[in-house]
């Protein structure tokens, strides 16, 4: 990277792979093409993901893995090794760790290694609920990236986003201003924001205009893809994880997933022309 | 536990074990003591680990693994073979996992089994950023408990926690009401309140008289231990890492982690008499 910033390097990639589509690896056993089945677990999992990232690199730039569907299959060592091969063939698409840590000083740094050495991870997801010097440590590696949680797309997401601050925010607005103004000194600093809510991805947009944003909640969860795109207006990665990784659970399984995969990034690039 | 819930059996063995401490395990590398740096890593890590759960058994209630640690070194296998032992040799101890984790339904899946099912844990540290139905998963666990964040130790604890919002709560205070009130119909959520801030710890007390708290912040973070405890009440853990982990690093560790987990339990027990 030259010592340019993660943020200007994930629009660059953008432009670069003209896509602004994130292909989520979210790699379920029970889920996985009947054609992979036979082998043992471990060895199914790294064929299905590498699999994936081969039909859809076409389409995509931003490969996302789901660090809990490898942590529940005792599966870190395919993690690891996907990382250095992503790293290897496909230099030119961004590796995304979603683990939303969060903890502090000497822990973080745990994380920190555990993200960006281990799993070669361009950018982590975070927490932000313990504040700024729990992302001190991510922040002090050149070149790598953290998106925080501001808005996520489910239900539960109300519970503490949506609360009103006593100085007219809501929370998620707070963590977005805050995030923009006072911890992106570095443009490490993107945000998570919901697909399911257009309507706050736009304000978030409003307070947050420099910060990359990493959209999840379109595919499965049924985000409205041209409200979205016109809320989010650059720099941003749409996720899809469900409905690619199994569109087909047959031997068509790569060809199905590379179908939605373009489907979904012509979809967006249409909606940003418009 | 006989269909007994995670809260009441918590307070159970702070009673059986006449101790409110929680020693938690943070092993670094760089601090472990001299003798064992001869082994290769992880088997260092190992012994050290089962050496302070041994010297400190007497002492303690609970025991409290810090993920980051084993993730950072890539020790998971240390860490399910330390699960394993503890459920064996220690079954009137608690396990708790420190992984501070959040995320949604099928995920928040993943997660609850690697908690519960890989690391056998008692229970878990939590964020609460995404909401209720981030929790419903480990929730779904008869006998199993989830600590939430709610107050954290740390200064940029204050940047989200602190924020006061228009009903006149602090988000943390809104956190304990709403966990009191809305989440722990089923007995199985406690609050993570640091001891930094004993003043806080009160109204978290006055906000949820029912529920456990897990306190980090005394010992090498300083916090103020007869505040701490008189602020608590009860059915509260105290947690202390490194002035234990690292009280001495010659020969004499166990000794002096022993000494250390000693000297702590006394002064809760003392303050609680006060």
């Amino acid at each position: 990277m030259n010592g340019m910033n993660f943020n200007q390097h994930c629009l660059d990639l953008q432009l670069q792979n003209q896509s602004g589509l994130c292909v989520g690896l979210d790699p379920d056993l029970a889920r996985l093409p009947e054609p992979l089945r036979h082998d043992n677990a471990l060895a199914c999992v790294e064929r299905f993901c590498k699999g994936i990232i081969e039909a859809t690199a076409s389409y995509a730039c931003a490969f996302k893995p789901q660090i809990a569907y490898f942590a529940g299959l005792a599966a870190e060592p395919v993690l690891e090794d996907l990382g250095r091969w992503v790293k290897t063939h496909y230099p030119n698409h961004l590796w995304l760790l979603d683990a939303k840590r969060g903890d502090i000083g000497a822990t973080a740094e745990q994380y920190a290694t555990e993200a960006f050495d281990r799993y070669q991870a361009d950018a982590v997801t975070l927490s932000p609920y313990m504040g700024l010097d729990s992302l001190t440590p991510f922040l002090n590696r050149e070149g790598k990236g953290v998106f925080l949680l501001c808005r996520t797309s489910n239900k539960g997401g109300d519970d503490l986003q949506m609360q009103m601050l006593n100085h007219g925010l809501r929370l998620f607005e707070h963590v977005a201003l805050t995030a923009e103004q006072q911890w992106n000194s570095t443009g490490q600093i993107g945000l998570v924001a919901g697909a399911t809510y257009p309507n706050e991805i736009a304000s978030i947009r409003r307070l947050a205009p420099s910060l990359p944003l990493l959209i999840p909640g379109i595919g499965a969860q049924g985000g409205d893809l041209l409200a979205t795109v016109k809320a989010a207006q650059t720099n941003f990665l749409i996720n899809a994880s469900r409905s690619i990784l199994y569109a087909s659970a047959k031997s068509d399984w790569q060809q199905a997933a590379a179908r939605e995969a373009q489907t979904l990034q012509t979809a967006i690039e249409e909606a940003r022309a418009q």
